[in-house]
């Protein structure tokens, strides 16, 4: 199976996405399981031959997350030569044999890769995760507390983390969010992205004087004694102030 | 010759870099002029199989102009699958093999090609643009008055620019300004960049507000009646205001 892929995809251009969730106030991103290790890396993949990088890129999240349509933003292209040694290449071409079940001796599969690396933003309520066909499970992580992945991946999730970080303001993070959220988990995400604390009142203050948040006429039920009030976005005046930049 | 430099570069990745200088109150990109033939096209090039993505731009971009230890930032990946058909393939084939002086029935050099798109900021009065294999000239051009490129080089240019202006305040866009320079040459960089008017008197009020400019003991002679007061950067204190960012 892995040599009819292989017939049909770029061989020296390979995709890592960083697929971003904010649940229960934390941060999270993807991370997948290989088989018969107990090794862990990147959702990612190849891009075939007919199809453009960004379908590539849509495809692979939706084959991980069920979820279409979600906001993708390319972030740095890795092209360091010894991308592979985090651990020996050996080790490295061990694992993938294991998890494939068969030997790699013929093929061309670890050589040199140049990876092109995305971020996604989904929505974690909504994502179904699903594991490849290298791996056996898939699961959210705390970007704070995370295993060491294959290859360059810590890495991959920490330059994701500071480009989202440095382009908060025009970047859609509300995305991130559950269709109805309340200032509290808005104030949460901004914080958590940021690593810094943001004065409450202002934030509130701040964030419900521009034109972009829809005040729903219900309350986020079973949470404290004062339900505090529930909210959406008007993602057309979102995207529209984004282009200006969104401050907090 | 291209067969043996072909041998040891990846081939399924391209770089074309936007290489800009701020000449006279002008923005301005290297453009390369193919032999031959009346056609355009970035600087460019592959990367040597022993060699890492950054080494690749820098040494593309010192072939180019003679510099060493320029700024370069990646700004997006091109990798749509109609990259090469701007003019037909078969078109830009001919152009291409008008150039080598050979043909290229048995190489795969206009194959899918996934293109790193980088920007470099140099100093126009420092730069010695040099041809490559390809082409017989090289020579600056406004941005605002520039030929039809091959292939998707018009469109990569716009993006260049596109980022450079939403990253202002973040990018040391001084990298572009000769030594020494005036404040009126820094207010117009900012306003070539940004495409919009800036008031005078604020823009040198913010400016000389920060601590990285060097108000230097000379002033800019052959100018005007009242020849203007040159300053420096110091590159250290700006690239620690750039962390911040800095606005105008």
């Amino acid at each position: 199976m892995i040599r009819e892929y292989l017939k049909n995809v770029l061989k020296e251009v390979a995709l890592d996405i960083v697929i971003f969730a904010f649940r229960e106030g934390r941060m999270e991103v993807l991370l997948l399981k290989w088989k018969h290790t107990d090794k862990y890396s990147l959702p990612g993949g190849r891009i075939r031959v007919d199809e453009s990088l960004k379908d590539a890129v849509a495809r692979t999240v939706e084959e991980r997350t069920g979820l279409k349509g979600v906001f993708l933003q390319q972030f740095q292209v890795f092209g360091e030569l010894d991308r592979y040694s985090y651990y020996s290449a050996k080790q490295t071409r061990e694992y993938v044999e294991r998890a494939l079940g068969e030997s790699l001796e013929d093929l061309d599969l670890l050589s040199r890769t140049v990876s092109i690396g995305y971020y996604a933003l989904v929505n974690g309520e909504r994502a179904l995760p699903q594991p490849d066909a290298l791996t056996e499970a898939c699961a959210w992580w705390d970007v704070h507390d995370l295993p060491r992945l294959l290859f360059d991946h810590n890495h991959m999730i920490e330059r994701a983390l500071e480009t989202l970080r440095r382009e908060i303001r025009y970047q859609p993070v509300g995305q991130l969010l559950p269709e109805k959220f309340t200032l509290g988990e808005l104030h949460r995400l901004f914080e958590v992205i940021l690593g810094i604390a943001l004065d409450r009142r202002n934030f509130h203050k701040i964030v419900t004087g521009y034109d972009f948040l829809i005040r729903l006429n219900e309350k986020k039920v079973g949470a404290a004694i004062r339900a505090p009030q529930l909210y959406s976005f008007n993602f057309k005046k979102y995207y529209a102030a984004l282009k200006d930049g969104v401050g907090v």
